[in-house]
């Protein structure tokens, strides 16, 4: 017998409903993510998928068949969606904690607050072949649903490691990369500046950039000129040009 | 005596809620604006200002002061504002139609409809240097106020036009831009490829990318190479590599 969920104030949905809050996230050492791009991307990598929670008139994406499946009403399944108008497909994804950090190309980002900024940094090191992305304290939590749409699924594609930036700072000059970090003032144009065999790039909180201690432990400031009237460029902008620059 | 509107139901303060909307926009060929820093920069552009509406907690900025001023209780405000914590300070501008377009760096967008890509777009191109901006059909409206908010204060700093884009592309490649269109395939490495004296660049909609049409009036097919496992680049990433790429 198919048993189809109809209640929001059911047990179960309620403790899905608080992996919406990045305490339960950590408690429970999981996290949610909604549609069918996302979930192919999560089961064609090595991250491990627990269960399908699938929407009444939705259904199960192929890869998945395989998963212990939910099914909820419409209704409870607007409860438990991050998007306005769902697909009607969610899935419960473990956290895996990423150890090594190697390569030629590392970025760091120091409080980047945005989660759309934080998601496309991480699509944009993705599509730029850098190695890994060390998120340091007061970012946005990466398991956040804005995070995780942003990435485009890359959140799946390479190490994202939570860190003390300048004890890793510390070890990545050890490990002989050049660090970059990026900053307005007092910084050399990226385009004068050779392209280092390992380097490891720090961008800042979108109002207050890098924060001093990390700007002192660079190898280089690094700037990316303005040469209209903007006041600067937006954070994941940055990340753009900067990482395209270095990989070639 | 000094009057402040109470009651959202004021005359003056519906007609102000209608500039939320495209069409009232468009026949009263105004729109509103939120913030210290995006009024200054009206204020010091070449676009008209017409109008502050303030908070009664809040101040009205120092170069907004010879303006005529509508005061309104914090209720009120939360009305017209577009933000969950507004600062309490708005102002109307008339729009402002372009016409010219010159320089040497040109971007157009195909049916770009995501807000915060679009006005992260203009930014850019200010930053890089472009000397203007052409909507085509299928954008979102220019004066939507997440689109002024991303572009930060830059849609008031080079000439932001509405055109059909292919009337645009036969006007400019008859004035010498090589045009240049972005696409997933069939598409050549910009690395590879010379910086034109004068270049005009197409970014294309979030999922249909450059539509045909402008596809093969275009002098070249650009790609930015994906060295991970990305499928794709956001697309005001990709103007941020290429119109930083192009203004050396």
């Amino acid at each position: 017998m198919k048993i189809v969920i109809t209640s929001v104030k059911n047990e179960k949905i309620k403790d899905l409903k608080k992996l919406h809050q990045r305490k339960y996230r950590k408690q429970t050492n999981t996290f949610l993510i909604e549609g069918e791009h996302l979930i192919e991307e999560a089961l064609a990598s090595d991250w491990t998928t627990t269960e399908i929670i699938v929407s009444e008139e939705a259904s199960i994406p192929e890869p998945a068949k395989n998963l212990p499946v939910t099914e909820v009403t419409k209704q409870v399944f607007k409860e438990l969606s991050f998007t306005a108008s769902p697909q009607g497909v969610m899935a419960v994804v473990e956290i895996k904690t990423e150890e090594a950090v190697n390569g030629e190309l590392v970025v760091l980002l120091d409080a980047v607050q945005d989660p759309g900024n934080a998601g496309t940094i991480i699509r944009t090191a993705d599509a730029a072949g850098a190695d890994s992305v060390i998120l340091g304290s007061g970012c946005v939590d990466l398991y956040n649903d804005k995070v995780i749409r942003s990435t485009q699924g890359s959140i799946f594609h390479l190490p994202i490691l939570h860190a003390d930036l300048e004890e890793e700072v510390d070890q990545l000059k050890e490990a002989n990369y050049t660090v970059w970090a990026t900053a307005l003032e007092q910084a050399e144009n990226y385009k004068n500046l050779p392209v280092p065999s390992k380097t490891a790039v720090i961008f800042g909180n979108e109002g207050a950039g890098v924060k001093d201690s990390l700007l002192e432990k660079a190898d280089e400031r690094v700037t990316i000129p303005i040469f209209g009237k903007a006041e600067s460029l937006n954070v994941s902008i940055a990340a753009g040009v900067l990482l395209y620059y270095l990989n070639n």
